[in-house]
């Protein structure tokens, strides 16, 4: 709400042309509802394009199963808990019967509406059979935001014809998610083939001078290739909101 | 090139409907010219969605010279030269009198057409003034790249109002670039405001804990703000790749 | 003890103003019991403002509950273990039936007498309801060294509106603790917002990047905004200490 | 501005007993003056308890001299231009004949009025002789922002005598500021030794193991005493402005 | 494939000296078998010099079947799964009695043929006991890729006789690899000793300033003696794979 | 042996001075035993002036029972297992009955003799009682390697007054080693405080900014006092070793 | 030499089969001779396939001056001075007019006979054109260590194509070192595309998360492609040292 | 001064067997004289065993000139400033003839008597030529302090019969300092082959993941040969106390 907004509104208020209660829920702006624990925030779909996630990690059972009875209450929309252990599932399931559990993605969704889908697809490319996890987490949130997304495994740049093969579907799709943990160098390839975004995930995968996904995390910063962003080691979710926003434009 | 395109052009040379050289042509895809020194790759505008660009630094100033004559050579369109100390601007402006600095930015342009625009607008803010050579990095790459930009500058997140007064022209833009050094908090911000993609840029302005721009680095990339995907330190280059890329859209 | 005082002490002793054993006590000046493993320390609370307390990780059991039962003996006040397991307090409770287990912040309190308080309160912020755990072990800390104490969780910077809707009671408070992992921007924004003296404490909440709370601590330490103070990565414990000092000034 | 408030105000503007523009710029809340490299803050003072302070590296001459000028047009108070080199305050001296170089502290000083003093006083400590940059950057600092300031230097851990002859004057300040490189130690000695809030300055005096204070740093941070709180490496003024927060409570 | 090459193949094609499919087949050149979790490469051998092998960490013990199964369909040769704990023995065992598990060395091998040897030998020489795992995983590797190895263990320069005594087995081997943790010294002063090629494994033997294998490494990579080529910390196999390609020259 | 020596042996085997199996023995100078999997080495003692010990991680239970039943074969000395667990205690003890277990110090002995001792003590002083376990390791081999052991714990600098009380047994001691985790800065004040050679041990005792023992192994290693010097992280065994043979000169 | 040879020739003196001073000689083995500031070192050729090389930093000019008289004096080959700027090669012109400087490669060699060559090649190839002083020096050290040297430069991953142009040359190599700073992939895709070892050599070109090399080193040593191994950033010298042991075989 | 001693010594007041001046002078023990900017030690040779010395780093020219003009008046002994660059050797020659400068060494000595020497002496021993310059500060720090000292530069572990052709000279030592730069591998070798205290110096020779000296360091810190204590990287000065207090045992 900018200065010019604000005088309006407030001459609006002036001249009951708009009422005190009005005008107040109108500066309140961002309502948000207060658990104590946690403050759920009902209108961010709002202003960031998708619903609100629950972040599964240091919070209790009982935390998550309030904030999905919360969330239920308010909206009627999908919602997604992440880095969800099987019990979290339970907790959730326990809540509501729509709960469904991704495994390989880590995920649980209370699925209430049927998932919409775009005409352009998110493609989500890894290196190795070890980065599915990461891959899948991306690709299953990046579902519930209603994308279509295409799934493309195990093309690292050690044998460089499996990933050569399949140029046609990374050009094809709005935006390119690579998930590659070891040295990540599959980025900078990739990077080099297309000229479209392309969302950079490293992950933990490997060992030694790993250092739990220092070595694909700095290798996908300092890529050779421009167009390249990169988020945090095994940020399957944070890939998945970045790559959402691009395809909605 | 997929097996059934192969297949196709391979029966079409057989059926003289494609004459080999064609083939050939087709086959070798990927053209560039081999200066010794460098590969000077003229397809890449194609392929990436943006011209060549010569990374200035570690290369003699011959060597930029003769680039920058083999690329006029080659094609009709603008050339930029990036991290390009006021020498380099010298050496280019020695081989063509199109050459533009823009001091600021460190950026050479060799300017033989003018800037496309688009409709949309790529935003790049920054948390202070000390970023402003970073962001002025990204705005001329940008710009050159053919994109409207837009500049909000010093917005950092101490005076968290100076932003707040300023969402209308955040909301608005098509993608953002969010460039700040020290904790870099000011990406997680703009990350919690807008529903845009956020391309967050560290830089390495601060001192002592901020390690050459490893705090603003880490701080962006484990963002409680979801939509954020990050560059290398001082990359504002990169950025503009990214933010091009997705401008284009 | 200065030069002044030590010579008024010693003319003292010679004018048999003062006798020899009391000029030792006083030159001793800074007694504690040795137990040996441990030397317990029963002037700390003159010298720093608050009692001893039993920093639990490395002890044994038995030694635990040696020193808790020498502390009784001692003095009448309240004693504080941190970073107890449930362990530490089934310990604890068969040496005396005054102690009270926190879970939340992982704080055994032997309750020997009502917890003083105060007019001001020490203000403890989180970003977010992960961050629960190290801001209780902060808020009982500083309960117990009898300060009023009021809680504000899951205000995060990614909905800076959950934020700005209490900013009064962040103004009211006389020293405000900011808790926050992931990159810790909560501190910057707060200390932008409020002129009261602020202590961060980064948490080890988050993953990847966030190295075990290196980027909070980086992200604090580099804070854009001024008069913020940086305790250790998970301690709730000492930043207690800290405000406690404030707050009774 | 609370909930409440802002009810109450826009009853008073439907009421007529508030007019548009009254509460139009108290809603507008944190004005400051866009310079376009810059926005100017002129009520940081209200907010925070301390003037705009100029942060000179990153920052032309010119965009600093602009910087100057403009605060003088819109306040009466002192200036101060921090981490400022000679060429720094030749440039502000070209401005306005106020300026006054404290070389040691390598900070100007615009002084339009005399510097205000309190009854308590901050101490400053130093380690080393190495120290006393960062330590007088904290002592001008704090004695621009209206502190009486005391100083001891060179009182290091590893000739401990030369501290504990000093303990009386440690003690009686209100707060002690301890600014020490290589291992930090005397923050931890100083904090076991006096009941007052400590806030740790690392230096980045050293060599070696150091790293450009790294050492210090992580010893303040992981001191044995409590009660100690830590600021970056060589911030004299994030000090300053901590302790003078807490030295006016 | 060159362009000579090329051009050659397209004429053959067009004057029907070489067939559509020939061609195609030949200008697929690298064909691998899509499982959809992981792409088989089944001819890594030849473009790598040894068998396509398993890295079982991070795969599902079904996906280490199903690509067990698969290779065995296409290939007589033998197989080998890296890395392997035993319940990955007992999963391919379960698919084919073949499987024998060298427990030391953490490795599975699908023994289909028998291994063949080479004149030359590769030499694995140890600092300690505690690095025989890795030394294992070194020489079971190489065996399977069709080496003679010699083991000399415990040789570690805290008490150099032991190593120069044994100065005519390292001088008579084709390639050394030397395996060592805590500093990793072994591998300069046998680099210093013999005059072929060596390849150095640091290990994460070792606690504290070790951490995890980083002093080794480092030591191996600043190492005072040429003709010293490093691998990552614990990667037994890579060793291997290189002095494999070494031993065959 | 210099070449001097060398060649006056070598012209005493050729004048029957010297028969061959005796020169031979003088040159081979350096004994010790394959085990294949370890090499024990006999005349360690001679050359370092400790046994032979066994470092426990890494070896298998066989391997270690292995190495003592060829240790008691060969001499009639002490052993000693470092970093011991339990269960090698009861492999030990399963080869003979001289096996003790100090578990404090996770060491065992298999004594065979009185420890011998000397006039001059080593004393051990620790920060902490979190520290006693690495103390105890430095302890009892120091008293196994024949020394006189003084122990003062828990006199961190927190309260300096408990370590100004133990002034004189420090200054009495032959050498002292400093135990101290967190930031390590009692090995300063110990080296301000005395003029005997300080060998300082960091702990991983802490948390967060501890790093694991780096806070105070650069603490240690940056000390402002002088003539002290470092072992690796929670290196009790290595502090004994060197303090020994200072103890012995 | 083992026990069976010392045994041998122990008998041969005292059977006067062999002379006390042949057997000195043999004994002494590894002669040196000491200009007390270094100890040049003759017979190293033998030893380890390459002559003393002198690495220039931290020696001053009269050392190395001094060191190349006596390296003269007591060979006739050519002698290589690594590290060398242009005022190291003025010291060594002023010694021997046989000295000629490299300049790209930063080496000087004093060619006192023509440089032999193999008929295999060795391959050195650049990701960049930054990337050619490291090249350089390692085809400079390699030519005069007298192998043939190729060169393939400016092939990065980024363009992926003039890579995948150039196969018959790596392929045809029998050994290749693959040069490479940002994050190193190039190393990764030759691994994958060819079976002769490969020796990576991380470069320190690049900024910001590439920290000076780090994420090209930890990205070759992390590599998905097997058979590479790496040696130190900017270690051009190392790669050829070890490319020249392995091209000999 | 301990318990006993105290209650005597105020007995002796009392007694009037000690007057209180004298009282008072014992009791404030360690004198110091205070210039301001730094507070002179005159005991400190007393109670560590060696005299003041002036660390010159961050010390103004002025600074030094008058520590040095304190101390002379005080004292008759010789002072060290170390870490001394030409200009403070020609400010300390401005305020006295008797400054020597060894210029190696970066050390200048105020001699005003003849240096003493002991009948033990302490070996310096280097790796290389380059590791000189700390070796010489050790070395001249050493003889300052009244030991015999001597050198055995450049036998690092590459050509490792330097070494052991020098056994002699390091067996016959009283304590042992190595000074090594790169993998400092050099520590270990020698702390395997000799029974007497090894002070072990890491240098910053090196570049690229020698990381400024810790490769050094860490390799020192994890020696697989016991009792090696290490000091700060390039701390000459510091390995020469550690060696002067052993050495006078």
């Amino acid at each position: 709400m900018n200065v010019d907004q604000l005088t309006k509104l407030l001459e609006d208020v002036k001249n009951n042309e708009c009422d005190v209660n009005t005008a107040l829920e109108l500066l309140k702006t961002l309502p948000y509802e207060d658990l104590s624990y946690a403050k759920v925030d009902h209108h961010r779909e709002l202003r960031n394009g998708y619903p609100e996630v629950i972040y599964s990690p240091g919070k209790t059972l009982d935390q998550i199963k309030g904030i999905v009875e919360n969330m239920m209450k308010r909206s009627k929309g999908n919602i997604l808990a992440s880095r969800a252990d099987r019990d979290v599932f339970e907790a959730i399931k326990s809540v509501t019967s729509d709960a469904i559990y991704y495994e390989a993605a880590r995920s649980v969704v209370v699925k209430r509406e049927e998932y919409k889908t775009t005409d352009d697809y998110i493609l989500v490319v890894t290196a190795g059979t070890a980065d599915i996890p990461v891959a899948e987490e991306t690709a299953v949130t990046a579902t519930v935001m209603g994308n279509q997304v295409k799934r493309l495994y195990d093309v690292g740049v050690a044998g460089i014809h499996r990933l050569l093969d399949n140029v046609a579907i990374i050009n094809h799709a709005k935006t390119v998610i690579v998930v590659a943990g070891m040295e990540g160098a599959l980025a900078s390839v990739v990077g080099g083939l297309c000229d479209k975004p392309i969302i950079a995930v490293p992950t933990s995968i490997g060992y030694g001078a790993n250092f739990g996904g220092i070595s694909a995390l700095l290798g996908m910063l300092t890529s050779c290739a421009s167009g390249i962003a990169v988020v945090n080691i095994d940020n399957g979710f944070g890939a998945a909101c970045m790559a959402s926003k691009i395809n909605k434009l």
